[in-house]
């Protein structure tokens, strides 16, 4: 069980490993290739939904010193993987900083340099940070709704829970790892799945119900999601088919996380597949929201629109919705939160907006 | 049960509506008067420990009209309250700022506006904003440990939770509402409890035991504490007899943190009594661990010399400990991370700092 997917990982490390052992034994000046991680290098995939990285490589080796440093914090990293995993334990990418201090001078000079690291290991084996038991300072995200997982706790048990009848009304917190191992999903009583932007709106579907009245499971986002929050819903899409939808505030910045969720994002275009869920739709704010329901707004800043005006260029917004929903925030400068449902009392939200909009999405009927 | 304890808030309302009715019935123009939240208004208890306000007052009344308009915000505002604690709904602050614009021109010109006065309503009535079921956009912390609590979840149901048996391993997660008719501590097994300030440093105490083996309770921060964690810890502290520690960086910013923990905040001077854990005692990471446990660190920057020179004329900080901390790290210019101590490796800070301070602070034996 946990032994079939922990070997992948110390096998690809391994490889790596041998590779530069067997390049200094015949003589060779050590090296490895590694996928250029250049924007011209980064397509997006329209059959996939997803981007991912082009073909172009480039090389570190050890001619000079910077390089040969480079290889062998590599080979320190690759070291202190494996005793994790040998240990079933992990370690935040910024106490991996803090481990290099014992690595003499292959220590690192910044955690942005342990960090890009971490993510190199990751495109060259294929596997993801949470494999090689890296993870981030981010809490998970809350999940409330009637789902039951499995968790494999930290003790090695196996605990059964149902994210809406176990947990208090916080809500069950994904850990940062949701991969197998750590989390199985047993059973699924809901028709799809709401990701919600900010705490404030969580809260008010948690309070008013809204999970039970429209069986459907939600996910607060917590602005830009974590890895894990992507990755518990992609396979809540994928194995238990619970369609996923999104909804955000009216802001350019809240339509990237919508991109991200669905499509993945450039900084994680090598595991995007894991990430992303390409079925993902958007239910609101939308532009044309602002207007049917006359929400307060506040004025575009110079930012916004520029943000905006690049969201028009933006592979993953380029279709007819996307184009008239950002022309017309464009043309009526405004831009509106979540939270502004609220003008019409505290149960606009879910008796009013949430139930017109689900239903021309055809997921109420 | 959950009358009695909604019962005070609402009279405390009435009676402001009816000081107001009443100046208007004798012909007065009306206005109400609240305590000056100047800080030369505030002062720091010693005896109890904790930050309260002075005895000067201002008065608002409606001769002009912004006061006026004041007044009739603050009757919507009272109206509002009313309505959700009888419904048994809550709502945030941003909520409730949205919701004024349907009060015509007593309509809030900022959010600042409506979260002060909420604040107003707090210091007139003696409740707290969480009485009057109004909360921050804030998650909730997390707590690991093995103390067992009810939670009476959204739908009234009573629900045992034990925060190490019956969760997943990110814990469980505070409520908004901490209070007595929310949430009851029925057990608890720790001879104390630790209050961490990076999700990084309590996933590593979780991950790697610390609460079973040390019988000691784990409550995440996150940073500067939200009241509801601040609440949770103190009634823990309280109802529980379980001794309060905080383990934060090496660093101006979180000595505050612990400040706020142990004697209140001055933007919530007038809750201190509810807030504050006055027994609460400040583990680390200290001026003196940089040195004796050669620590990893950062120069101070021109703003943390400034904080800390202001910190050793804040009387929450005048004790010989604190005093000698401060002053030895503007001698050593540096500050330090928790997650410093992985230079050792990420069993250090479980198997060798904390038992070691522990046992100084008499915690371990």
């Amino acid at each position: 069980m946990e032994n079939s997917r922990n070997q992948k990982p110390i096998e690809e490390l391994y490889h790596i490993a041998e590779s530069i052992y067997g390049q200094l034994e015949s003589g060779d000046i050590p090296g490895m290739s590694i996928p250029l991680r250049t924007k011209s290098n980064i397509n997006f995939m329209p059959r996939k939904g997803v981007w991912k990285y082009g073909k172009a490589k480039g090389s570190r080796t050890a001619k000079k010193l910077r390089g040969a440093y480079m290889l062998l914090r590599t080979m320190y990293m690759l070291d202190f993987i494996r005793e994790m995993i040998e240990q079933s334990k992990s370690s935040t990418l910024r106490e991996m900083y803090y481990i290099s201090e014992g690595w003499g001078l292959a220590k690192f000079g910044s955690q942005n340099e342990s960090n890009l690291l971490a993510e190199d290991m990751e495109i060259i084996t294929g596997c993801m940070r949470e494999d090689f038991k890296l993870r981030p300072e981010e809490d998970g995200a809350r999940v409330m709704g009637n789902v039951t997982i499995e968790e494999t706790n930290r003790k090695g048990e196996k605990k059964k829970i149902n994210c809406r009848d176990d947990v208090g009304d916080s809500g069950y917190g994904i850990p940062y790892n949701v991969e197998k191992d750590k989390i199985r999903f047993i059973d699924s009583d809901v028709d799809f799945a709401i990701a919600i932007e900010t705490g404030g709106m969580f809260d008010r579907l948690v309070e008013n119900g809204f999970d039970e009245d429209s069986r459907c499971f939600l996910v607060h986002l917590k602005g830009q999601p974590a890895r894990s929050t992507r990755r518990f819903m992609k396979r809540l899409n994928e194995e238990m088919g619970v369609p996923l939808i999104v909804f955000t505030d009216c802001d350019p910045w809240s339509f990237r996380i919508f991109a991200s969720v669905a499509y993945g994002a450039i900084k994680t275009a090598h595991i995007s597949e894991y990430l992303a869920t390409p079925t993902a739709v958007y239910l609101g704010i939308t532009a044309t929201d602002i207007l049917n329901y006359d929400l307060p707004t506040d004025k575009l800043s110079g930012q916004d629109v520029k943000a905006l005006e690049s969201e028009l260029t933006d592979p993953r917004f380029k279709d007819r919705f996307w184009k008239d929903e950002i022309e017309l925030m464009l043309k009526i400068k405004k831009k509106a939160e979540q939270q502004a449902l609220a003008k019409y009392g505290l149960d606009f939200a879910t008796d009013t907006y949430l139930p017109e909009k689900l239903s021309q999405l055809g997921l109420l009927k």
